[in-house]
């Protein structure tokens, strides 16, 4: 994570300031944007007649803008389409904490929130380009592998899309913290790491003769980091923004 | 995950129900809870000034009521402490799935959408309690051998609870599903695992001298997925839930 936030930030306002702890508070593009790509699963919250709901999805970044998807069906979508307010957050949990006293019992994690006005995605050259993007966001290139959408199911696809009007990350790194006076104490204390990894791969029992894994899928490897994974396909689905320096992160022009 | 649900279940309504995938869908407490306790992270959702906020935290299950912390000071507890409608949904990535399609590529999942009325812990005997179960419900027994929390550590840390009044299970366990005639393509497809699961432990480097991790923790050993260890410390820490037949699962009398 970035220690000296580069100077490139989402701008600051009651809603996406730090409550609380302001030292585990990020606001420039760097460190939100690569807490972003190193996921795929979020969590989206929406409002239907005063009722939250807080729905998990799969989700990609493009800049300053994030894209989700769904059925058209789905009480998410309808009640998105006209621009809804939304939050999208996404956490990676590291450690949990187990300190000497209950009130330091902790956890390591980093967490970015996005606010915005989330809308369907209606232009039908950007959904289908979105459409593209849902699958070679992950695996750079694949669409170009497999069976073209049918009309029928691009039609049956929604593609959501928020700018990040406002975000924060919220990054917690210490491991055990305890008071001065506790570490005297004869209590045993850790920080237990966790952490998301790939298995091995399940190869479809139907495949063709003579298919085989596409080396485009190296960088998923059994027991490497799920969030190294994604955040090296990100860079390789958009180029462009992973060659710029880190003083020009991606989005600064928006 | 249950396949044959039990027949005490949320009742469901306009909030709960699945919209799409009803095959996806259940609402059984013993396939709701299984996932609740199988976690510790969730997202909680709620609304400030139309605003909706997706709100990473820790939470446990005690029967049919969820239990979630933060400082008094947070924006979410500050909201929510009249009994403000909330959402707390908790996601289990299984897999990601290539297909043959754009279309047909998705993930294995498992997750608990939870619905209700959120409020403020305030009575002084519920709080003392949660906040030990806060920690004997990840590390059964160990607040008994910790630093005694003061009374100004007690009145710094605010309790949620959310008493459960609508619930939903959605569960995706299929890994490769293609159209029919799509299989004859040569186009790779897999299943991809992926997994959260437990590292070396990190001793504080602090430890009196003699201090040893305790045989309690050996359910946190590394290399084990870390839903295993919280679901038998979650059985552990409420004994008299665990020894229930699963006819007659947690909440059942309320």
């Amino acid at each position: 994570m970035s220690e000296q936030p580069t100077t490139i930030a989402y701008p600051v306002d009651a809603t996406n300031q730090l409550k609380r702890r302001h030292d585990r508070g990020f606001y420039d593009h760097a460190t939100i944007h690569a807490l972003l790509d190193a996921a795929m699963l979020c969590h989206v919250s929406y409002v239907v007649d005063s009722q939250p709901f807080c729905t998990p999805t799969f989700f990609w970044r493009e800049g300053t803008t994030l894209f989700w998807h769904g059925s058209a069906a789905s009480r998410m979508l309808r009640n998105l389409a006209e621009g809804e307010p939304a939050c999208l957050t996404v956490t990676h949990l590291d450690s949990l904490v187990l300190a000497r006293s209950g009130f330091n019992h902790s956890a390591d994690y980093r967490s970015v929130m996005a606010f915005g006005k989330a809308r369907l995605v209606i232009d039908q050259d950007e959904k289908e380009r979105a459409l593209v993007m849902m699958v070679d966001r992950l695996f750079p290139g694949r669409t170009a592998s497999l069976r073209k959408s049918s009309r029928q199911e691009i039609k049956g696809t929604s593609v959501i899309a928020m700018d990040i009007e406002r975000a924060s990350a919220k990054i917690r790194a210490r491991g055990v913290v305890d008071e001065d006076e506790d570490y005297a104490l004869p209590i045993y204390a850790e920080r237990l790491p966790v952490k998301m990894v790939i298995g091995e791969p399940q190869q479809c029992p139907r495949l063709v003769a003579g298919v085989v894994r596409p080396q485009a899928l190296e960088g998923y490897r059994p027991g490497r980091l799920l969030e190294e994974a994604l955040a090296e396909a990100q860079a390789l689905a958009y180029p462009e923004e992973a060659s710029l320096p880190k003083s020009r992160a991606p989005g600064s022009a928006s």
